[in-house]
Formats: structure tokens, C-alpha cells, sequence
């Protein structure tokens, strides 16, 4: 039962059902099934307005538009009234507010006909804090009689216009709870999916929502940002400052390829690790404090809320890697090396070198593999990752795939780097000014998350671990798992 | 409220409420909510029909099928009923037509039991234009008693029956707005989005949309051919031709992946910068009319509609150019080189171009690295034009990885093309039979799109665009910004 | 009309329309839409409760929960309320049942109070079979007096409380018709899309969803399995233990990469053309019966099931083999092969080898050129076969890409193939030990698909087999093809 066929019952209670079977009298018979709607009101002509008034007009409820200039306010969608804002106020009980909050003050002037009426405030801002409060709220002060709901702000003219509204999430906040159902019915038909915010004081969080720029994306960025310039920055020593002080080389091309594909695969593999660890530390916690119902500490809380994140930026890096990778033989340094080298061998007549070396085939060959392997999964993690990939998996295939699955690509490119370093970990030389390579220092993280998640799967703590998930609790053994 | 359960209270309007709690009578209480519901009618049993019936049943309706032999239709749906077209069409008010266009001629005579009521078709045909008039149109001429209302026909009996539709978008049109909604009410429920198309004239176009094939690909497709075309025969003119003509070699083995990879590059990168042309042109209109209520012109808009198609042939393009590049160092001819280099080398005995050219080194380094970043941002470019990525995202995020990311992208793969023409621009020879090599004549569009791009950035410019774009008119000053 | 506002309005048949326009007395006016709800009620607090009592609250519901201590159950979502189960049970109608079936017995105690009522079973077991009935045919036994639905049980807590439902397909099953679309009503009210499952029997099938793990992947997994490892054994006899049998060298090196990069190629060609041939076993079929109507053997259904995750199977294994082929010039055994033979050449000062040959030069090129394009294409499928690509293409486009350019890709995949054995096919040496190479093995499969699907091309076979797929009978000529 919608907010209109509700009213239009109570104004004309004697026709519960208007139109008849057959419909003779209409001419048609077409009136089959919509009661005398009560319309719509939309305050503003702009863009979001007309791109609104035509959703609502599809999803099939009657639009009035309020306007200054009923006369001269541009083209709006067939079907739809429009009237002065009075006039349009008085039709209608749900008004939809399009209009800048710079323009709030007409509606000052309207408070006796906005009485008792649900003012949705679309409203959005162009940057944050320029007001002291919220537009919903400011709405609010200025029609106090009125029911002001915060919401739908995030929807774009755009997105109305071509109907890419299915199952989008849209927030709502408000202090009157019939106000926002009604609101939320009306959304729900156009096929959005709402969530209240709670009370009107949540406004400014709502209005902030469409200028925010990949708030989840940020914690991530940066952790890469940081540990590609620390990386950067501790290779350009030990590899292209070493060799210039140390042996008077300038091998300073090297910055542009070859430490970016030492960088790359490094932050990759801590970016990757470290979207594992929260998971590791919270079964610690949980371990430790012998239940799952007290909250973790609020940093562990937006690790775990960014591990998507974090993941699908490590598989940037790891493509970055591999690109890297494959343009090597074609890059000049590295053919001028393969000629010099075969040359200077010629020259010498020395032969040693060209023996095959078997252990050197194995060795590479299967830091190629694991390499390609460990990719291969990345990039299925990251295919999963995707929304309507994600959605199709049912909660045992995700959580097989994205906790099973992401172990094992963690081993796997642990593996890779380990092989990398196979037999240069004992070599002196490989300790340039005293230093660890940077794959070593890469290594410490994903090693220790896979330290800590192997002792989780010893069956003991796995079975403690399981029993405090379904809802065990250690202290306070009189409250079984009763509940899903 | 449905157009069932309003048509059930009419019928019975002292059981407004017909089950009661406990529902002790009606032994097992479990008729909760549900009124005794006026079924929906289709006509036809074939894929379709059976289809559509069993997702009308799944989301609640009762169906009721007519058919001209009820004994021999062949297995329907649980639950659904089948009787004589007659029947059938007394007992509900929406008939979804399900028969083809061939077979309407039978509903002549049932047009006593028709009259009034609704009818949709769902018809298509196999190809376009082979009937004068559209289905539908036909469809009301036979019943002129009915409303008959067009739509739904895009859905498929497969996705129907796999329960397929959430959110996908279906047109309707007719004649009468009453009849439209009360099968958008139907379709809603299914899950469908309903746009209306307006009234039975539209009923052609509805036709025509399952018969499109691809129809937004089709100018970005011709384009591309267009462009690989034209670059392909000058390319091999001034390779492969003039090799021969001039130089007496015959060099035609490059036409399958050497000049490929000259092309695709080529192409894609105008492809790319044509994506962002239209942008830049809207906004020169834009200033100079002063205002962003005018319409563009037509070519401007159909333009404008299928830069995403034209991004991701772009982006194919560069994935081919990708794939094109890494298998180079495994081509026999490429090692073949390599190998009579290093002979030649040898037995001459010179050593000079052994010496390592740092500027080479670092040149080369440059022109790969921008082309990896360059595919890097493509590639994610492409994956925020997935729907369900897209659908995702704010439009603040999505306008900052189309907009600024997208022009980033630009300006990094057309530095791609720089680089590697950098030391060749000036050189005689690069001019063969006095033609400018492919790579230049690829630069002009994306340098035009990018230095317009900067001009619009000025701030000067930039304020002025952003005001009209916000409803600011420059001949009009009365209208102030008033609307979102 | 919903469940509940029925409800209510039964509760008090002299307000129909509880809330006036206007609303002076209920100060603010905002009550427009909604009458008195009766409430869901939700046993069991524990994550799936929770959860799911916050997702009704947030669709609109009012929300009850009945707990064994009301005072001490942790905390629930703002504006539910929390009761003793009896009084809970007594205020609502529908019932969530959110509790391990362990626990079940509580309810027995509560009979008189559940009497008439919905029962929705969401429980899931932790493996199959541990039980001898159903959760919910169990809950049924115990609880007689009402109707129990098993349902929704797919869900997760988390994709609860983060919205993630619409869209998302939720089965029912139970034996009352009117309480299973009470449930639905609910469950479309919160995006979710409704498919029934039929009666209370089918109950242990849905109690199985949850537990499954890729089903329909097994068969395609088990199918590359199996001839991964065939086809791996056959290449290590015929290279690696050949190799060392006759002429006595070592070369178990080339397991890693070389025989993988040859094993890759031809699982994937093998699993895609297996990916077609169902669909030409099928057009035989009908053929042969003269009929679409009869239902193809079970196997045949089976496999047709699956064609996509073979497909997608089959793009793994091609995505490897190419990322293997990409990596070969880096690879020691190649770079050491490279400068030996260049060494070699220069000692022993022959020449021949490094003539250019023409011919080798256009092979191996067209060899990897279709390589590509074969590869391109196989990604272009494996895009469409993304629910949300797949999801927004028309019948025509999905079929036209699925269908043509599938038989394409598979058509220039098979041609790859052909050219890396052209020069070999009459070649002694090829047959070692008298066995055929694993390449021409694998391409007995894809040319037998191609040709028949040449076969089915052919004009008089195609005209009557479209005409068959379009409802037409050979043997019941007078039934025609009506039906859509």
C-alpha cells in the first residue's frame, strides 16, 4: 500500500475501488488498477529535478512540479504538472527539494503551506564545511512545521535519466520514522535500496557522502604510497648510489625499469600480506579474550574494513610487475648486455660460462613458475572481488576463495621471493654497506602472517577458534551457541 | 497495492480483510496475506509463455493460461491453470500475449471476451521491417475493444526462467498511462525497471530493440575499422613498398606483426583521444553560447553516446598492441637479428655500437615505462566501465576516473607516442617519399585534444564552465542558479 | 499490500486510514503513509538475527525479537524490541527462526503461542547429512500447529548488514502456498529476487545450497584435471624420457616451463571446444527426433549446464599458456640456448643457418598472430560471461557473441594449433617412439566440432533445423508453430 493510494482512499473513502471491470464507463477499460493518486511534489526544474520528476513519472506515480515561473521554466517530462510552489505544495504531501540551499529562503514564505508536509532535501554541497549546518538541518529552522528528511542526494541526474537505479544504496536520515518509510516506499519502487541513517543530526554525514573521493581507497594509497618511496628511495642506495661510489658506475638508467621491478613486486607482496594480517591478529584476539562479542580495538575494526582495498591495490602492483617483466628482453640495456656479453666471451674464448648450468634452470625456471602461478590467483582473487562476481558466490565459496585461495597466493609469492634470494642469503656480498636486499626486508611480514596463520590451523587452536566463532564464550560458559 | 488485490476487494468488498489470525478455519493459518487474487492470463504455451508464467507464479500472481487445445499444451508451470482462450480471458484483466504475430487472426473472434481489458504484446519479429505495421499496432486494429499495451518483449524465456531480471530495464508504451502502470506494477514486482516509451506509436521502435545488435558499438566499430584500414596501407606503403621499390628487400613478413603493431597502436590512441574530443567540443559550445540549456547538435550527441564504446575499442587496441609487444624478443626474425648482429659483429670486428649509449638506454626505458602506465590507467579505465564497478561508485568518483584519470591517461600515452619519435622528428630520412611516418600523423588529434583540455583548465575558462554548468546563463542574467 | 498493513487493518477495521492529511494532532504531520504495522518477529539474537531484524527495520518493518532473557542478549538493532519468546510469538505472525537446530526443542515448550503462525527455517548445518530429516521438516514435526517455510538460508549476516542483497536470488519451499508468498512479499520488499522451490521436501536441498561449493565448477575442474595430468604424462614420456632413453641427455629441467607451456595450450583448446560440442550434439539430436520438445539425455543436459565454466576453465589455462610464452626470452635454458648457438656459430664459421628464411619468418609469425587474436577473443568472451556484461546484452547480442564469435575463437585457436605443426605433420622424427605429438592429439576434438558445425551450416540442414527450434514437429505436422 503506497503513501498516495492511502491518501486517495481516505479523501474519497465512499470509492475504495474506482474503476470498474470492463470499465464501460471510462471508455477503455484501461483504469484496471490504480485508485486517484495523490502526485508527487518536486520543488526546482533543474537538472536533478526534471531527471527525477521523469523516474518517479515511470515508476508510476503522478508528479507536480513547484516553480517561480510556472510559465518559463524550461522543458520538464511529459506527463508531469507544474504549478506555482503554493499551488504544488498544497496537492501533494511528499515535496522533493532541487534547488541550491543558497535559495532556501522562498520557502520561508511558504510555512503555511508546507505544514505537516515531508520535505525531502536533495540538496548537495560543493565542498565540504562551507555551512555552519547541514542543509537539512538549516531546511529544517527555516519550516519548522514541516518534517524535513535528509536523502537520495547521492543520486545524479544522470543516473535517473537512463535508470541505473537498481539496487543502488540510498541513505536517509530524519527525526520521523513514518516520514522516512514513506520515502523509502517511494524509493524502493523506483528500485533503490535504502538504508536510514537514524535522525535528522546525521544530515551533514549525508551531504558529505557525494563529495567524498574513495574514502576506503585512501588508508591503502597511502600504505603503497609510502612503501614504494621507502623502497625506492632504500634500493637507489644499495643498488645505483652503491655502484657509483663504490665501483665509479653510473648506472642511473637502471631507476626508470629495474627498480621499479624490484619495488613493485615488494610493495605488492606487503600490501598483499598485510591484507591478511588483521585477519590473523583478530583470531588472535579472539583467542585470547575467549569470545567474539567484544568489539576490537578501532584500528584492527578499518584494517579489516579496507582489506579489499589493500588487496586489489597489491594486484596493481603485481600487474605493474609482470608488465615490467615481460618487456625485459626487449629493453636496451639488456640486449646490449646479451651482444656485449657474447662478444666479450667470443673475444676471451673463454667457455666456462656456457656450460648449462641444470641447478640454474631449476632455480629459474621455478621462480618463473611460482611467479606466474602466484599471479594467475592474484588476478582470480581480484576477478572475485568483483561486485557482480562477488554477489553470485554463495558465503562458503567467497570465504573459500577469498581466505583458502588468498593463503595460498600468499604462499605462493612468498615462495617467489624466496626463491628469488635462494642463494644469495648466505653470500656476503649480497649485504651492500651492511644492508639487506630490499626482497629480504619484504619478506618479514608475509612470512610471519603465514607463521601465524599455520599455528591457527594446528587442529587444537582451530577448534577453540571455530567454537568461539559460533558464538562459545570461555568466561561466561552458561551462554551456549544457541543462535545462528 | 496491487492490481490484484484492489480488484479482489471490489469484488468482494464485505472481506476487505479475508483471513483471520489463527487462522483456525482455514486449518494451518498460513493464508496470512494474501486476498483471493484475480490471476494474470497468457496466451501462448510455448518457451515464452511458460516462462513468463513461472516467474509470475514465483513472485506471487496466479496465471491462468489459454490455449486452444487445454488438454495438449504440453508440461506448464505448478500452480498455473489452463483453459479455452475464452476462459481464460473472462477470468483476468491483463493478457500478456505470447503467440506469434501470424497467429493473431484467432483473437478476432474472441473479441467480445477481450473487450476492456489489457492486453500486452510481447511479439517479436524475426527480422525488422517485414510488416507494415508494428505487432502491437496490428494487435489493437484485430481487438480495437482492448487497450493494448507493448512490452516486456526484450526478456527471453531463458532469462525468465533463470530468474534473470533483476533490474534489467524494460520498455512498455500504449495508449493508455492506466494500463501502463498496472503492468509496470507486474513487471516491478518481477524486479524489473520499467521505462515508458510512450504511447502505441513507439510500438516499431519497442520491436526493433531485440533485433538491434549492438547499436551503440556500431560508429566506434566503423571508426576503428576505418582508421586500422587507412594506417594499414600507408604503412605499408611507406614499409614494406618502399622497401622494395627503393632498397630492392623484401620485407612483406612484417606485415603480419611488425606493422600490426605499428597500427594498433596507432589506432588506439586516436580512439582514445576521440573519446575525449567530444568532451572538449561541448564545452567550446557551452562558452560560447553561454548557456547549457541549448541542445548540441545531433552529430555532437550521437558522439557523445558512444564514448564508452569507443574508450574500450581503444582499450581492445591497446591490449593487442600489448600482447603484439611482449611476443617480440620470441619472433624468428627478431632473433634472427639479434643472432647475424652479433656474427656480423664479430667478424668485422667492431666494437663501436657496443659501447653502452646512456641516452639510448634511458630514452627506451622512458618510452616503456610510459606505455606500461599508459595500459595500466587504460586497463582501469576499462574496469570502471564494468556495470557492476561502474554502478558502484559516486559520481564525484566516477567523473574523477572518466574526467581526470581518463585525460591523464591521454596525455601519458600520447607522451608514449613522443618519446618514441623523439630523436626522429628532425631526421630527413624519417620523411620517406616526403610522408610523415604513421606515429606523427597519430599525435595531431590527442595534442589537439589535450592543449584545447588545458585551455578549458585556465582558470579564467574554468570558472566561467563551471558557472553555465551549474544553470548560470551569460544573455539571460535574470535566471539565476536556482535548481540542482 | 503488504502482510502487515493487512494485518493491521483487520486489527482495527474503523481506521482504514489512521492518519490524516495535514496531521495537526499527530504534531508534525509526518505519519502520512503508514498504518500501524504488525510486527516481524525474529528468534535468535545472534549474528544472523541481528543482522537480519536490522535489514527489516531498515525496509520498513517493525521488528520483535523473542529471546530467552530479553534483559541480557547483547545488543540489537535501534528500534527493535526484545521480548520473552512467548510474548514475542504472540505479537507477529511471521517468525524467523535464527537458531541452531541443536536448540530446536525450545519451541516445543512454545506451541500454544506458535499455533497458526509462519515459521521461516533459516538454519544451515555445518556439513551434509549429519541429520536424518531436515532442519525445517524437523522444526515441523516439533511444532505441528504451524506452517513452516525453509527459506532464505543463503543469506549471510554480513550480506545483510551491508545491503548486498539486491538482486540476490533466496529460495522458499513449504507446503502452504499463502505463507510462502507472505515470506516472499517480505523478501522482494528487501531487494531480494524469490524462487520457489515447491513443497517442504525440497527442504534438504536448500539446506544443502549453503554447503555447496562451486557445483557446477566440479565437472569442468575434474575434466582439466584429468587431461592436464594425461597429457603432461604423455609429454614427459614422448620429450623428457625420450630425450634421456635415446640419446641419453638430461633435459628434466623443461618440466617446469617448457612441457607446462605445451600441456596449457592444449587443455584449453581441448575444454573450449568441449565447451562447443554439446551444442552440436544438440542441433544433431533435434535433427534426428525432428523435434525441440523432447528432453535431451541427462548427460547431455548436464554437460550443456556447464559449457560456461568450461569456457572459463579453458580461458585459465589459455591466460597461463600465454603468460608462460611471454616470459620464455627471459628464461636461463633460452638465453643460454641463444648464446651458445651464437658461439657455436662463430667457432665452427658456418653461415647457412643465419640465412634468412622467408618462409619460417611468415609461420611463425602467422603462428603467433593467430595466438593473439585467438587470445583476444577468448577474453572478449570470458568479459561477456561477467553477470553484469552478460546481464545488459540483449538476446540477439549474447547469443551472437556467445555463438559466432565463440566458433570464431575456437576456429582461430584450432588454426594456431595446425600452423605449430604445419611443416611437421609428415615429418618421421615428429612420431617418436610411433606416438603422435600431444598438439596433434588435441586437435582431433576441436576439428570434429568445427566440421559438424560446418555441417549444420549448411543451408537445408540450417533452414530446417531454425524452423525446428522455432516449435515446429516433422512427425505432429498439425501442430504449427504458434507459440512465442
Amino acid at each position: 500500500m503506497t503513501v498516495t493510494s492511502n491518501i486517495s482512499e481516505e479523501a474519497k473513502p465512499e470509492h475504495l475501488t474506482l474503476h470498474h471491470l470492463g470499465g464501460g464507463e471510462d471508455g477503455g477499460g484501461a483504469e484496471v488498477s490504480y485508485p486517484e493518486q495523490e502526485p508527487l511534489c518536486i520543488f526546482g526544474t533543474g537538472d536533478l529535478g526534471r531527471s527525477l520528476g521523469l523516474r518517479l513519472l515511470q515508476t508510476g506515480f503522478k508528479v507536480v512540479y513547484g516553480s517561480r515561473r510556472p510559465q518559463s521554466c524550461g522543458p520538464l517530462p511529459d506527463g508531469a504538472q507544474v504549478m506555482r510552489h503554493e499551488a504544488a505544495a498544497k496537492a501533494a504531501r511528499l515535496i522533493f527539494i532541487c534547488v541550491h540551499r543558497e535559495h532556501y529562503t522562498f520557502m520561508e514564505t511558504l510555512t503555511p503551506y508546507l505544514e505537516g508536509k515531508v520535505l525531502v532535501d536533495l540538496s548537495n554541497n560543493l565542498k565540504k564545511g562551507i555551512y555552519p549546518e547541514a542543509n537539512a538541518v538549516y531546511l529544517q529552522r527555516l519550516v519548522p512545521g514541516a518534517t524535513v528528511v535528509k536523502g537520495l542526494n547521492t543520486l545524479s541526474a544522470w543516473a535517473l535519466q537512463n535508470a541505473l537505479l537498481s539496487g543502488k544504496q540510498v541513505y536517509l536520515c530524519g527525526n520521523s520514522t513514518e516520514a522516512k518509510q514513506a520515502i523509502a516506499e517511494v524509493a524502493t519502487k523506483m528500485g533503490l535500496t535504502v538504508v536510514d541513517k537514524g535522525s535528522l543530526s546525521a544530515a551533514r554525514e549525508l551531504e558529505d557522502f557525494p563529495l567524498q573521493l574513495f574514502p576506503e581507497w585512501r588508508l591503502p594509497l597511502k600504505i603503497a604510497l609510502g612503501l614504494t618511496a621507502f623502497f625506492y628511495f632504500y634500493l637507489l642506495i644499495r643498488d645505483v648510489i652503491y655502484a657509483y661510489v663504490e665501483q665509479g658506475k653510473d648506472i642511473s638508467y637502471r631507476i626508470m625499469v629495474s627498480l621499479a621491478n624490484k619495488v613493485f613486486p615488494i610493495v605488492s607482496l606487503v600490501m598483499l600480506s598485510l591484507c591478511y594480517l588483521p585477519g590473523v591478529i583478530a583470531a588472535v584476539f579472539q583467542l585470547y579474550r575467549g569470545t567474539k562479542y567484544r568489539r576490537f580495538p578501532n584500528w584492527l575494526d578499518r584494517w579489516m574494513l579496507c582489506r579489499k582495498q589493500m588487496g586489489l591495490v597489491a594486484l596493481g602492483f603485481a600487474f605493474l610487475h609482470a608488465i615490467y617483466t615481460f618487456i625485459i628482453p626487449i629493453r636496451y640495456a639488456v640486449r646490449h648486455k646479451l651482444i656485449s656479453r657474447v662478444v666479450d666471451e667470443m673475444k676471451n674464448n673463454k667457455t666456462t660460462p656456457f656450460d648449462f648450468n641444470d641447478t640454474e634452470a631449476w632455480g629459474t625456471d621455478s621462480f618463473y613458475v611460482l611467479g606466474i602461478l602466484g599471479f594467475f590467483l592474484y588476478v582470480l582473487l581480484g576477478l572475485t572481488s568483483l561486485p557482480s562476481v562477488g554477489g553470485s558466490l554463495s558465503w562458503r565459496e567467497f570465504s573459500f576463495i577469498q581466505s583458502k585461495l588468498g593463503h595460498v597466493t600468499l604462499f605462493i609469492c612468498t615462495a617467489h621471493g624466496y626463491i628469488y634470494g635462494w642463494n644469495k642469503f648466505l653470500r656476503p656480498s649480497t649485504y651492500k654497506w651492511y644492508t639487506p636486499p630490499g626482497y629480504m626486508l619484504c619478506l618479514v611480514v608475509p612470512s610471519v602472517v603465514l607463521l601465524l596463520k599455520m599455528l591457527l590451523l594446528l587442529p587444537c587452536v582451530d577448534r577453540t577458534l571455530t567454537r568461539i566463532r559460533q558464538g562459545w564464550e570461555r568466561n561466561q560458559s552458561s551462554r551456549v551457541e544457541t543462535n545462528l
